[in-house]
């Protein structure tokens, strides 16, 4: 084992726009695991959309300040235990930050089985998997037959919220950035259509797309195109709110959207955040549903792995502009 | 019976807020029931914020043109019937719009029991009443213990609303403008305490209020209150969403608040927005439950009855302006 080791600092807060200059690589001393800690090697760090909300104050977790290490989740395995139930070589998920060792108490760890991609665990299997499991499911309650919108429907979460709603027999409509996305979405991941929110007008796409109105939007990025969804929502549509990433990357979030709440009274519409870790007595009933729907071929998992630690700030500056094609990580080890 | 009748016109769609001038009093001949129809004398018309939404477009019913005769609730009497079931002297509840009679099919009208006083069925046993029920119990589900938040609260609904929280054991905060309709709702209407939004910062004033934050807030008005509410909600919060009454009188709706919808996200929030006609089966428990509060002092009802047609413009813009308290009516005959 190394006796230093690398990590990436959060060297200052972004007022508006992320970029590199927000980061530092450092080197530091590898840290030893005391009494119930374990010492965890990095796998494969999580990037995702949140990782830049977390820069602009409390969320579902405290706001990071300037020289922290950078937080984020990760698949890592044990590399030393002190505490009962895991040994060397046990895979965890963890929020270790960007560095290549982490100890961190082991009171919340959960083993994980070995899976084969290993980068399942940290998608389809990860929290990206659940939280469109429970998202769609428990907040859009989707029935057969009805229209469902995901937006970001290329990304991590929503490429597999879609896929999702068509498994429970629902008309399937992405809205995503580019025509290749949208291409990738009735092409591959058997969307019944696609909107392209760069190509212009989307409430008209979405009208034309959604002659029945949209039953359940399954929101991954709020602003205009939450707006441009409820003016197409039918009567007693659900909207499942996911997350906002039009609006993390930025100064202060802007004014939401028109229509609310006018539009939610006259549709009686519901919409309902959620946070996946809510629903964490769940997890292996959703997980067990997850890998079937995986072994028939009928959910099919999209993962954009990067090599390097060093790479993780333009990982995630390049996630915030929309670069990546389902789960993006980045492999550390 | 006259053989001629009174009328108000709606002259012309406001572009912005509403006036005397966009209404015209007119005497029209008195219309004959066809078969099916019963003739009604108009006694009583509601005022409701809602009257005005409908002349922004289609709402939970379809837009006002100009030359329409304005379009109202009304508690009438039915003086000719050629319809099953109905007979002279029944009273029913009934879209009559603004004259002093009209000619409805008798298909869609209950006929209604009397009550002492008469002017109870056109609040806490009409709309009012059945809104302020179903969207506080279903929509908002307040558990004994927890703080509710009511906007408009000196008004129809929110005066119902907040004591139908107190009674099911919560702590009750109304939102109004104006120092005595605060003193109102605490002194008289047994509120635990009262913001005034015209006193200055909303936000704030609701954080010391509220200092465990909002569990359920019955919102009748939108805008900057809701924005207020959302950034004062607590964990796993619930937003009944009524009415926007702070966006009808006026050009196109703005914005919607800041923090939709990020804090729905991260406070895990669920706004429901409902139409009170969505319950109609259910009416009949909620009215024998309201009467059982009313009757033993628990719900105090305070309406606000202004005398003549000719009042009704008025009547209708002092609403919008928040001059009433209570259920504001106005007696036609």
């Amino acid at each position: 084992m190394t006796q230093t080791h690398r990590q990436i600092v959060l060297a200052e807060i972004p007022q508006d726009k992320l970029a590199p200059e927000h980061f530092r690589l450092s080197t530091a001393e590898c840290p030893a695991p005391g009494e119930g800690e374990v010492l965890l090697r990095v796998l494969y760090v999580s990037l995702d959309a949140a990782n830049r909300a977390w820069m602009q104050g409390a969320t579902y977790r405290s706001a990071l300040k300037a020289g922290d290490v950078m937080a984020g989740g990760a698949l890592a395995e044990v590399a030393e235990s002190r505490a009962e139930g895991l040994a060397p070589g046990d895979l965890v998920f963890a929020d270790t930050g960007w560095r290549e060792y982490a100890v961190v108490p082991a009171r919340h760890l959960t083993k994980l089985p070995r899976s084969r991609p290993l980068t399942h665990l940290i998608s389809v299997y990860g929290i990206a998997g659940l939280t469109a499991y429970f998202g769609l499911l428990e907040c859009g309650k989707p029935k057969a037959g009805e229209t469902v919108v995901v937006s970001a429907a290329a990304g991590a979460v929503g490429s597999l919220a879609g896929q999702l709603a068509r498994i429970k027999g629902c008309r399937t409509v992405g809205v995503a950035g580019g025509a290749a996305k949208c291409a990738l979405l009735t092409a591959e991941l058997g969307f019944d259509a696609a909107v392209d929110y760069k190509a212009g007008d989307t409430r008209r796409a979405l009208r034309a797309a959604c002659p029945d109105g949209i039953d359940v939007y399954f929101d991954n990025v709020g602003g205009e195109v939450l707006e441009a969804c409820l003016f197409n929502m039918a009567l007693h549509g659900r909207i499942a709110c996911c997350g906002t990433v039009s609006q993390y990357d930025g100064a202060a979030p802007p004014h939401g959207p028109r229509g609310v709440p006018g539009l939610i009274v006259t549709k009686r519409l519901t919409l309902a955040g959620f946070v996946v870790m809510d629903f964490a007595d769940r997890w292996p009933a959703a997980l067990a549903e997850l890998r079937t729907w995986v072994e028939s071929g009928a959910l099919k998992v999209r993962e954009d792995v990067i090599d390097g630690l060093e790479n993780l700030p333009a990982a995630l500056i390049g996630l915030l502009a929309g670069e990546n094609v389902g789960k993006r990580m980045v492999k550390v080890a």
